[in-house]
């Protein structure tokens, strides 16, 4: 029927101009998807995954959405070949923890996983950005910049952007104030070791910390101590309750690969090679704010942190380096 | 130190202009939700369900990602206080069909649920609009209208809205069109009975069946006759993949959302009551292409069907009176 | 036609959740208008003028765009009907500065146009949130205020939220950063009086003042004073090229407005009452950072200034004061 | 200070991924350009004009609005290299035609002024589409694509794109129907000649001359005939209104020009090639619906029209072909 209904006069593209790739169909990585696709950041979604039943359902779930969407096409595939020229390629796959499994076991593991996935991303999509989503975060955005070998700066982890993100709704809900109206970050070690910076955080230009000088201090009576507690709970209560988190990571996502794709220059608090800053000798990747662009990490933002927040850093460095130079890369 | 750092001046607003309630956080009800919020539909959203945990682990994952969506609140709880002021209510809640089960059996199972939620939902919002979309869509949608007491035109099931998209999608997929641009609708029961309008789809104005006439009849043998047999089989097929349907169904639902809250008068095919049109008796609801609008449903689209498609209409409409006609409502 | 197409079953809806009237059809209230119905914040956008014939061809321009941007309405009158329950309505109308005159004479030629403006507008629309761009801004705030007989937080200027944008994109500019990551305020009476906040001005938390001491100060060699030096003169340089400014105002006004209209309790300096801030002490209305949603201004941040920005800001309230207290308001 | 503030670790770009040129700064140009930012449409937008101030004016002024607009990036210049690396071009500038001038004079006044836009576009950007804009929008397409050299599917003429948007509108306010749900198309020249097919338009696949046979023809007393007139008379009415038409125009190239960005296959009428098409024998570009995407015009849609309709198109061609064969190209 196409050849009564139409005249053909030009070859369909092999791909679109803001391709982006999504490895692993679970919760997380179809929250990042469903973002890209409704926020329009992406004109073409590749999904990889082994669990071939459940990537064809996911792909077939999604295309029946596409008469609400418009500009945006979906492809799923075991094949890395569908990822073809992405511009940014997501990684939400790896093992999960099991019961009594040491943390060096797990990323051995996914090193193992990672194997089979980073070579054949960047096989196919020579020029890509890697942002890699799976946990450990930190450790295992250093296991895909070593099996890549790109240029530091285009592999990124979504690292404490999310952190950040709740630190700034926790706060924003105590004033009555939006999230994007609260400036502050979290940055270091994804998880229980990540580092607010209280002392830069502010509303309108207004420093909180000069309105309360113990702000998430143990001094801090004025329940704010509350905030602290529950940035550090927040994962585990949320996995509690319905187990897995899926939304704000894939929100997280989204806004990180928009600024990438459409070279923008924004600062966003993600992991990237820390060594050199903040007295960091080890060769990790911890969460700094950086300036994201459309070759990644286009700088690395030089903060003013005191002793004790430096400390901190260098203490995630040294932790997260005991893991990774046993790592068979 | 909300009063160090500002000087409150007026009251917080009760309710946002565009409030959207969900009931239920099943996959369904989630994937409704986080449509509306990264497609900007809807100011307020307030979650509802009787699985307290799970409710209140998807509230806060949806709320850290809000420094990513500007512009929306969201709240749950299970008393339906939260959904004080909705302009339009999404009903995902309801029961699964047991192995052996009658179809009657589950829809009075369902009854009973319903009676917990749409006295509730009216009350609270009393000029709301009810849109239905837990299954058997178009018994429930009367379910809710009987329930309700609403004025017909208030209560709409999402009916064959998402069969018309993937009835959209699969003819693009053939002749390589984005489904936007293929125009043609499923009228009648949502699901295995539904009636594609092979006669009157077209594409820039060219109907199809004068390209070929027998085309979704059993005796075309261009292989489109496989666009139909896909249609019936597809929710069966994504649910044995990835075990439930969700992404189109959120993205159908956020579609018919926007148009009911923009006031768009744009046209759509949802379940509503069918009396009178096609030779219909009966009291029940069935999809056929609307006016939606602020009010729900403008005006009902009087499309010119075959004698056999009218039949297949009055056919589905019996069977559905048979079952609706013993409910206790 | 319509009795044979379809089926009407209920009436259409008279207002829309979301509509928004722009008064003036000039270059800025068109600007206003377009990124209102483009960036989709109105459901409906009603346009009043006395030049009726250039009303009308606008209204009609708009309308032919709707294939193209679903979900809004466009209507216009020179009748405020037209304006019946908006949510926020938009003031872009006045008189011009002729050749020598007085700033005193030109406000109050436009006091006499307000006049003829302001009570319609709230006649028709009582719990409207009303938003001044005329200039001078900060005064005919004030006079939208006494004539409107509204609490102090229904009543906005857009005042220095446009300058705050174009500091923040000059010091984008120099560091090659989206102006969405710098903040930083002006503050004061918008216009050649302004005063930027310099050293509350910050990126990812580092306050450039603590990099360079006498930024945007005289002694400041290193050309940053050059960006205070363009902003001053910037509307004036546009002005010259181009004859007026536009485009950058109407997003201004419409990133109001979507704050008020999804109640989202987010940061922008505009012009509100300023008395007892900052030692002023007259009636007059200058740019403050204020949390704004739905019922307008929520509170105003209280900002920690230098003695020299307060006195700045207090030379303007005693020179606003001058003129606006022999206003026959 | 940038090196104080941050630490640079890898090059900006040099040219972003969707990258949009619009010569010519009127207000059609401008209405084309500020639709591609606030649609998102674009993440890089050029400017070029000869007109320096005015270009310099009208990108400054843009650029003091992207603090409300992340993730777009604006340069002008009247050198071309400026454009370099632009996915798509679209030309609106031109000559207007002076009192008692000849249409072929205007066209060759034209045809000079193209002479030094389209070859430093194609120099700059091989791989671009054009997009025609400047009136006569079928002749100028046809010079465009001769003076480019490029294949005949990326090159394309605005054509009655706007036309067929104004037809649907008309429709819909009649039947109080958003325009996106009324579908028919109006081909041909751009203009007063063109082409509106009446027996193809339907809304829900009930076509409208069913209803009423003698839709749009003189015979038509129910003031149908109506929106015929208004079709023609309707540019004319605003020029004389408010003396240029813009915003219609900027939405409907905003929405070709993501189409191709997003690789969409999406239909439009536009201005393409039309030889061999419905009985046409000269080279000439007029509007029929096409299948647009990342190459340009993918596909003509072959549509099936009456005797009359082809008639119509026949003698436009006829027309246009007088005018063309005499330019020196």
């Amino acid at each position: 029927m196409e050849g009564k209904l139409m005249d053909n006069i030009a070859e369909g593209a092999s791909v679109s101009h803001s391709k982006v790739t999504v490895v692993g169909v679970g919760q997380v990585g179809m929250a990042c998807a469903f973002s890209l696709i409704t926020q329009h950041v992406a004109s073409e979604v590749a999904l990889v995954d082994v669990m071939e039943d459940k990537l064809k359902g996911e792909v077939m779930d999604l295309q029946h959405g596409l008469a609400f969407v418009k500009g945006v096409t979906i492809r799923g595939d075991k094949d890395y070949k569908v990822t073809a020229g992405s511009k940014v390629c997501i990684i939400t796959a790896g093992a999960r923890q099991k019961d009594g499994e040491s943390r060096l076991n797990l990323v051995k593991r996914n090193v193992a996983i990672f194997k089979s996935i980073v070579p054949e991303l960047v096989k196919y999509s020579p020029d890509t950005i890697l942002m890699v989503v799976s946990n450990p975060v930190d450790i295992l955005t250093y296991v895909t910049w070593k099996l890549s070998g790109l240029p530091r700066h285009r592999v990124i982890g979504s690292g404490t952007n999310l952190d950040t993100a709740r630190f700034r709704f926790l706060i924003g809900e105590k004033l009555n104030i939006a999230p994007s109206s609260v400036h502050g970050y979290i940055i270091g070690e994804h998880g229980d070791s990540s580092v607010p910076l209280w002392s830069s955080t502010s509303v309108a230009g207004v420093s909180l910390s000069a309105l309360q000088p113990d702000l998430g201090k143990k001094s801090d009576k004025v329940d704010w101590q509350q905030v602290q507690t529950d940035l550090v709970d927040v994962a585990y209560n949320i996995i509690k309750l319905k187990g897995y988190t899926s939304w704000a990571i894939g929100l997280s996502v989204s806004a990180l690969t928009t600024t990438v794709l459409r070279n923008q220059n924004a600062v966003f608090a993600v992991s990237t090679l820390a060594k050199n800053y903040h007295g960091i000798e080890q060769e990790v990747f911890l969460s700094l704010p950086c300036v994201l662009m459309q070759h990644g990490v286009g700088s690395v933002i030089k903060q003013i942190l005191s002793e004790d927040e430096k400390a901190q850093l260098q203490k995630s460095a040294t932790t997260l380096w005991e893991i990774q130079k046993d790592l068979d890369l």
